[in-house]
């Protein structure tokens, strides 16, 4: 793990991340889903812990839409904590002390690994919309690729919430021998139709800053951050649940006793949004958010398989673990027992557990006991089947 | 009722509608609740039906933030029929062979009624952000206004669903003897933190487009559209259901057989979101959305009354039906129970009803068999003890 003494911006961390990068040359180069095929592709990571003797204590983290690979290490442009320090880290269930874990930043993303911001060697400028558009596929892809490229043969685990959940599942179905156990957290086996339509939504208030120029900004200098925010504020409506947001602001006003009458953010709410808004850009590439949702619009993983989503899991040995929040209206309970009956048509080993909480889909990123008790219990029982010692 | 034989647009009808219009001058002006007194009022308005000798047989329909008073006719500027002719019109459950119908434009909007759009004799030009900022209560003053100008003392009905609801909770508080019965529909008595949230993404996607100029945009001959259609958008997705998405779109593409990995609208629900957010933009001022989306925020009927919302109804002897719809998550069937909770603590006749369908928040405006024949019940029972004659 690396990290820069001062901070960073978003177009610094595309082409200059402050985490190890590794350019990744594959034969015949990446045969991406669109038909691109790609020479060289950049990847940035972090890892955390040391791979024991044997490689048989990797754990692979999947970040979501927006994450990036400093799960748990501070941001190196918002200096806050990892995304899932609650999750990983000594004595916590993905357990550092006892495991060597992995997480990569996304192809298309903007925090190292090549992205529509990253630089153009053939063209001398960032790719724009040059860059091919990515799916789940072509992220595990790459992914693979890299844990070869460490020299691990079969991950232990391959964990991820939301989207990440997404590459989980993809793992599972595309290398169902280099995964020893699956953690697909909060996520669907297809984007709804709802779910594009939130995307879209982002993506065309994007498209409508005309700070976006067609996707040419990073040349003029300039960045598409007013439709950036948007995206973001609907975005991050859709990961709370109407009760959490009810008790954590509900008609609250922000720092007045009565209404202004006016379209200040009047609202707590409303002030909580634009913040969101407005941090967001700071960290996020634009073109990379375009890419990205794209990527999980696109993903219907029983379409490889003759619109069966069980025959996905049918080679996989895996040991899956699949949980849902009962207030995650973006990736709802519905979707979480799909992939549950089909690994279960497929006789794949599977525990399902539904957690009650209000908090949303970003549950997952919480500190909530519940999931931290599950994952925890999943690990240890895996850890024991695999013969990975205890905890010391 | 009148119509024009060309087309307009929306600017045309904010100042030239195509409607009855009458400008109300009430004695020392309409004592708005942002503590603005304007003295002079456009209102623009729509009748079906004869008003009967008694003048008992008036109902007064409230229309939703982006309805209008084209209940029942052509709108002028789409050439569509009008958004409730399933409900309203000869024959309909409101019946015009036998009741009076009044809709108007509320105030804040942009078909007529004084709203943002509409020109300002004090500074000749229209009054952008200058219009103060408009309540439900402001609106219910103005309908109040043109029915006293319509001779009215006491209306038979006032019916509506959404923001329409929450002028019919609002009349039946502000004026109990003038309504005889009330029909809310899809409707809260106070507006969700989720549901401010969701208005502030569309507010600020249209103060993020650059032509909006700070509300100033008539004077320059531009309209922030893109951003407006991006509001409309996010909007559209919460009027619907994720389960009728699923029914209708699913993830089916549009007019294609595979994927075009790109950013075009590949998917169906994309092509579908941006044909409402481009026709909505044509129709509608981008202003009138920042108003009538913020009356609905400050919307808490419960407030003016000591926090007791049961309070609002004290003196009310109206005949409520409450409807709500299963599938409706932006206003939720426990936001019409709290009302009919309310209702029955203060006294008020009440019936509730919660419909069984797939079709969200928008069921209120479709050809629903069990709504239909809901208001068809309230409403011959109710005319029945208001002393109105059966259908002819």
């Amino acid at each position: 793990m690396s990290s820069s003494a001062s901070a960073s911006s978003a177009g610094d961390e595309a082409n200059d991340p402050s985490s190890r990068v590794v350019t990744l040359e594959p034969e015949s180069g990446l045969s991406m889903e669109c038909g691109a095929r790609p020479a060289r592709i950049q990847v940035a990571y972090q890892t955390y812990g040391s791979l024991n003797a044997d490689r048989s204590n990797a754990v692979l983290i999947c970040h979501a839409l927006t994450g990036d690979q400093h799960v748990a290490n501070p941001h190196p442009i918002t200096r806050k904590t990892g995304w899932w320090e609650v999750m990983v880290g000594p004595g916590r269930p993905i357990d550092t002390n006892r495991f060597f874990v992995i997480c990569s930043n996304v192809l298309g993303g903007c925090m190292g690994t090549t992205g529509p911001a990253s630089f153009n060697a053939a063209t001398g400028r960032p790719f724009g919309l040059e860059m091919p558009v990515v799916t789940i596929k072509d992220m595990v892809k790459v992914q693979a690729l890299l844990v070869d490229h460490l020299g691990i043969e079969r991950l232990f685990c391959v964990a991820g919430g939301s989207m990440g959940g997404m590459q989980v599942l993809q793992w599972a179905a595309l290398f169902p021998k280099r995964v020893f156990s699956a953690l697909p957290i909060a996520t669907a086996a297809r984007h709804s139709s709802q779910n594009i339509a939130f995307h879209e939504v982002g993506r065309q208030a994007v498209m409508a800053d005309p700070n976006w120029r067609g996707g040419k900004y990073y040349e003029a200098g300039v960045r598409p951050e007013k439709g950036l925010a948007v995206a973001r504020m609907a975005a991050h409506i859709t990961y709370m649940s109407d009760d959490s947001l009810h008790r954590k602001f509900g008609r609250k006003l922000q720092g007045r006793e009565s209404p202004t009458f006016s379209f200040d953010a009047d609202f707590q709410i409303e002030s909580y949004l634009r913040h969101q808004g407005s941090t967001f850009v700071e960290r996020f590439d634009a073109n990379s958010y375009l890419y990205v949702t794209r990527a999980m619009d696109y993903f219907d993983l029983a379409a490889d398989y003759g619109g069966v989503l069980a025959n996905a899991f049918r080679q996989s040995k895996s040991r899956f673990c699949v949980v849902s929040f009962t207030s995650d209206w973006l990736f709802p309970t519905t979707e979480s027992r799909a992939i549950v009956h089909a690994l279960n048509a497929s006789g794949a080993s599977v525990s399902f557990v539904e957690i009650d909480t209000n908090k949303g889909h970003d549950a997952f990123l919480l500190d909530l006991p519940e999931l931290l008790a599950t994952t925890h219990g999943f690990i240890e029982a895996a850890a024991s089947a695999c013969g990975i010692p205890g905890a010391p």
